[in-house]
């Protein structure tokens, strides 16, 4: 039995929100597995969002012993490779989620993780990749019984969480979670003290209803809303359900939110998913770098609004937009494939907000 | 939301061994709903076990409103009755794991309870017994994500718990746990040093294999075991994976631990569960109360012999046996319906060992 007696000051705990410095991106690179005759396709859409992200930060990009070769080759020398095993490559939900804590350091909360509700053992590997990150920071792990993933909350680094009933409370995570035990476990972990549940999406094959879909915070008691796009009846509905709850809410501060819209894509039948999973047309599902923002696009009319509406949001950030057509076939956008790791503070840069 | 910010020093925590000294015994009573024409032979079993422990120390009864008047004329005046909204009557699993903290007090550590894996709203005035006990006793919660169950734990008091795998590590309550999540957990929130994981019963249908079915710590570094009664050859199998593991187990010091035979009982083919429910004839399901045992009787022959392992496993003990066919019938035993509140140290007795 591995012992998790901290030995430093972990408590109090605060995730910071994505727009606070970084000191790293932590990506995966795809395995060839599951992305068969896409795999060429797929590499290309990872290589350009990591080479994206690093005009803004560093990236570091796991690769299963399998496949390292590959990703050095299409990256070059200006990304660090890093051997892990990997069973799949969506790092923002089988990577850690980073905790400011008491003494100033960083930690990992390392949830379980069962590949988004699926096969028990399939996910093994990945459900081992939030400790490894951090036993590779050198960072103290603080795990989590909740099965959880990064793209299913949603954080304004000042104490609120978003979350959705249809991921958390799903019977293929935590069957018989109470919203209590949820919340005390988000308290924790994260030091959230207040959960906005939204209902999320029961329709949504594959995580049934990630936030990282739906809406983000670009600030404290501020959200950008990715609006229903058309074409899909059902999904407007679940939008506005959504949206009815963000629309109600007060945050940990008690402020009601402003929601702005970011307008979203329209169905598109033409495109197909990957195996079993659905196209993702999500433009929210975008990363906030250093200065920067990286969000898909997907070589339709409406890339160009949900641009401006993002570039809007974050006016001092540089907005650059990458089609991203196998990985949305695959099921996920660009938040789906990266995951922050907070800067700490030094001396030339004392503060960090 | 409500708030766990917890206002005492609830580390480190220790969970105590049964056979320390307790404050009460905490039991629920039988529901009409679940026990049908089964009822009254049901309440008799409970007043038989409530009324033997009561000998010993203190009883306190939860009743669902609808059913107090009936707990209270079938129990007197000598055993406490408080109402809490209840699905069905099994506090060992529902009810709160104590555990001794910091600051000398107790805390209760409130597990995810989904009802043995079973529908995921079944369940929810169960799985709010946990808080419900802590807030009428007016101690800290303690909550985890961990979907657990009394009797699916055993501790020595000294930091080594039993677990099984067959009951920890189902999809039906954490579906892609890892043994170090689980782990953690209990370290956590038991102060628990050392897990034995033990494979558990595969074909034990209601609980999927609890270790209160299997064995019993009697001191740090010794064990009642109970031995295969005959007349299943699976079960034997079973039994004897499970004692594999013991015997070659080492505790949370080191030390090997000891194990004491306790002869089972005969499959009996006559006797049929209620419901789904599988026929409970397990001896080592019994409760360790302030002096006493009371232990499980089937009216049969092996029931002296178990007994008088029992009695010799707790020499200074008085050993109460009671037939509970009923009880049995439902699926579960003596330890399946009492749960322990442990005494905190007085000036007069100052040291809990």
């Amino acid at each position: 039995m591995t012992s998790f007696a901290p030995t430093r000051d972990l408590t109090p705990r605060r995730m910071p929100a994505e727009w606070e410095p970084h000191a790293a991106c932590w990506m995966g690179w795809p395995q060839a597995a599951l992305w068969g005759g896409d795999l060429k396709a797929a590499e290309a859409d990872y290589a350009r969002v990591a080479q994206a992200v690093a005009q803004f930060e560093p990236v570091r990009m796991l690769a299963d012993p399998s496949s390292a070769a590959r990703a050095r080759r299409a990256l070059g020398n200006s990304i660090e490779v890093i051997e892990m095993p990997l069973d799949d490559a969506w790092l923002r939900d089988s990577g850690p989620a980073f905790v400011r804590t008491g003494d100033a350091g960083l930690a990992a909360v390392h949830w379980r993780f069962n590949g988004w509700g699926g096969a028990n053992t399939a996910f093994t590997r990945d459900a081992a990749v939030g400790r490894g990150v951090a036993e590779h920071l050198g960072v103290p792990v603080i795990p989590s019984a909740l099965a959880m993933e990064g793209g299913a909350i949603a954080v304004d680094g000042a104490g609120t969480l978003l979350a959705t009933d249809t991921v958390t409370f799903n019977a293929n995570r935590n069957p018989g979670l109470s919203r209590s035990h949820a919340e005390a476990e988000f308290a924790r972990t994260l030091g959230i003290r207040k959960v906005i549940w939204l209902p999320g999406d029961p329709h949504e094959y594959g995580t049934d209803g990630h936030i990282d879909g739906i809406a983000c915070f670009i600030r404290p008691g501020a959200l950008l809303f990715e609006t229903d796009g058309g074409g899909d009846p059902a999904g407007a509905a679940i939008n506005a359900a959504n949206r009815a709850v963000l629309e109600a809410a007060t945050d940990a501060d008690g402020r009601p939110l402003e929601l702005f819209d970011l307008p979203g894509a329209p169905a598109m039948p033409g495109k197909q998913g990957v195996g079993d999973w659905g196209y993702c047309r999500s433009y929210v599902n975008f990363y906030i770098a250093n200065g920067g923002i990286v969000m898909p696009g997907f070589g339709i009319k409406a890339d160009s609004a949900a641009r401006a509406a993002v570039q809007q949001a974050f006016p001092d950030r540089e907005v650059v937009q990458i089609r991203i057509d196998t990985l949305a076939a695959g099921g996920g956008g660009i938040h789906c494939i990266t995951q922050q790791e907070p800067a700490l503070p030094t001396p030339e840069s004392p503060e960090i907000t």
